[in-house]
């Protein structure tokens, strides 16, 4: 393993601590429990807590910020956070308006944000993101789990809660839009977690596992790596497939919202040609990608790879998602 | 190697073809020859051209849009651009007021900005940066290399031309900048170049080179990787002397800017961890860091590394610094 670290098992600490120090204007980072605030609170919204298994940053503590979340609950590298921390969060956000959890579902995400939910005196709600069409049942979770498509449920039902949205028109827009998601990836290495000190998986020079999950869960199958083209394909037909199967119609000129995501080693240059090869094939189905971001908003540490996500919008969440945000690594309109 | 492309040659249209189509109301690719514009062009402002061999994304096309770049010109991976790109960019944009090449110190890109410069018949002038401390002479070059504190010199400059700064004065500003700017790298791996398919060096397991070029060229040693505490410490001592060796002086509570950059394939959790380690060594020089960046702005391709750049602010820059700004990849206030 070779990292920029000292201690390994004081990495989170020293990285947030940095998160903390680059962005002292935006937002604050609480230990013992350990989480991240926004600088600011106005607890005359609805309060958007997310958190989960670091090592998928900038998610979630990077969107923390006006027109996003309030707070973000960081547990160890790729370890649910406990519920002492979401409830430390809630707390010191004293909500007026209820808490609303945005949670990844992996079993130990939604034990502990259950158990926090039931334990704190503030009025809450949960929002469950399981965009990932790649399998069902995985490494750590039952159903289907929760991706990149994370970043646009946070960035729509922030927008609303910004705007005065109540504790249930956020729920229920948090779950259309979950519903409206889907999402897939494809690693081209494994991820090293530095307490572990060795790669997660084995994986051989020749080979990809598509349908990879952000932990570097075993996805559909393990595969040699062909040109990125057929690889894309393949991926935006699985969400075609996933969409399919939540019965959402998407008739021709569609508006899209496509997420390009870099795991973590993989460049820019990479992201922006998987994002090209995409266009292709979705203007081949005449859907229109109206909305797009490319770059590393999910990560899994180090993992090369990537993931595609589509969100199928609406006037309602597309004005949502164009609405100002102002978050350590999403920002525009402020 | 393991990427995602389909034909190396056909890498870098692609991956261009993908940043025009994601960001299509802010620039424009053009072919034949290469070339990245504003989307909306204001030829009544000093043009800003920058370019350079493509691999470092997303230097510099990233860059394009209010407040910074009005054209990019990316050459082939690690390879200068041509002077038809950089006078068909100018062309594009009919200057009336200048056009601004900003330069990066390799020969390459030096000998053919200085054949664009001569030969189109706008008015210009030129900025070389060469912020990089590492070494003087390198693989590329004559003198020092030009990193990461390009991006703080098109943001400055780009200010103040969207202000209605005149050629002479952008210049002025721009050299100030680059003087004021310092950086230093470090590899932890190797990157490959698509076409080349290969890994550009070699380098052990438990090896660094301290002071890497954006391309992998040598730096002062290759080394044993130790902890990060130890690596910025020297990091930010190297820097420290190359100011003293441009005779700025530091005064205690002097301002500085921090970029803290990846190399593309290193994450975010170890760039703010960098953040961290630096930011206790200037708080031991007593030195103030009042701006940041933290992540991938200068790359060099799926390199894993990262390099830290310093820049003496005062109140001129640091207000050119926070004026809005409006790109694929720097955004704010806009």
């Amino acid at each position: 393993m070779k990292k920029f670290l000292n201690n390994p098992e004081n990495f989170l600490k020293e990285s947030l601590s940095g998160l903390d120090k680059a962005h002292q204007n935006l937002l604050q980072v609480h230990f013992d429990p350990t989480f991240v605030t926004r600088k600011s609170i106005n607890s005359d919204k609805v309060i958007l807590v997310s958190g989960g298994g670091s090592g998928h940053e900038p998610l979630h503590a990077g969107f923390i910020g006006h027109g996003m979340l309030d707070a973000a609950c960081p547990g160890h590298m790729f370890t649910s956070p406990t519920p002492d921390q979401m409830m430390a969060a809630v707390d010191f956000c004293k909500p007026n308006k209820g808490a609303l959890f945005v949670v990844k579902n992996y079993s130990g995400d939604v034990m502990n944000f259950e158990m926090a939910a039931e334990m704190t005196s503030y009025e809450n709600a949960s929002i469950l993101v399981n965009d990932d069409a790649a399998v069902i049942d995985s490494s750590y979770t039952t159903g289907k789990r929760g991706v990149a498509g994370t970043v646009i449920v946070e960035k729509i039902v922030g927008s609303l809660a910004e705007n005065g949205g109540d504790l249930k028109s956020c729920v229920d827009l948090g779950n259309e839009v979950n519903q409206r998601c889907s999402s897939i990836g494809v690693a081209l290495s494994s991820c090293t977690i530095p307490e572990a000190g060795k790669p997660t998986f084995d994986i051989e020079d020749d080979q990809i596992e598509f349908g990879v999950g952000i932990h570097g869960e075993p996805g559909r199958r393990r595969e040699q790596i062909r040109p990125a083209q057929s690889i894309v394909k393949d991926m935006i037909e699985a969400i075609i497939e996933d969409f399919k199967g939540k019965n959402l119609a998407l008739p021709k000129n569609t508006e899209l919202l496509m997420i390009v995501n870099g795991f973590g080693g993989t460049p820019l240059s990479e992201l922006y040609l998987i994002y090209e090869n995409a266009c292709e094939i979705l203007t081949g189905y005449q859907l229109n990608v109206v909305r797009s971001l490319v770059g590393n908003y999910t990560t899994a540490l180090d993992m090369e790879g990537a993931s595609v996500t589509l969100c199928i919008l609406n006037d309602h969440i597309k004005n949502h998602w164009d609405t100002p945000v102002h978050t350590a690594s999403l920002r525009w309109g402020i």
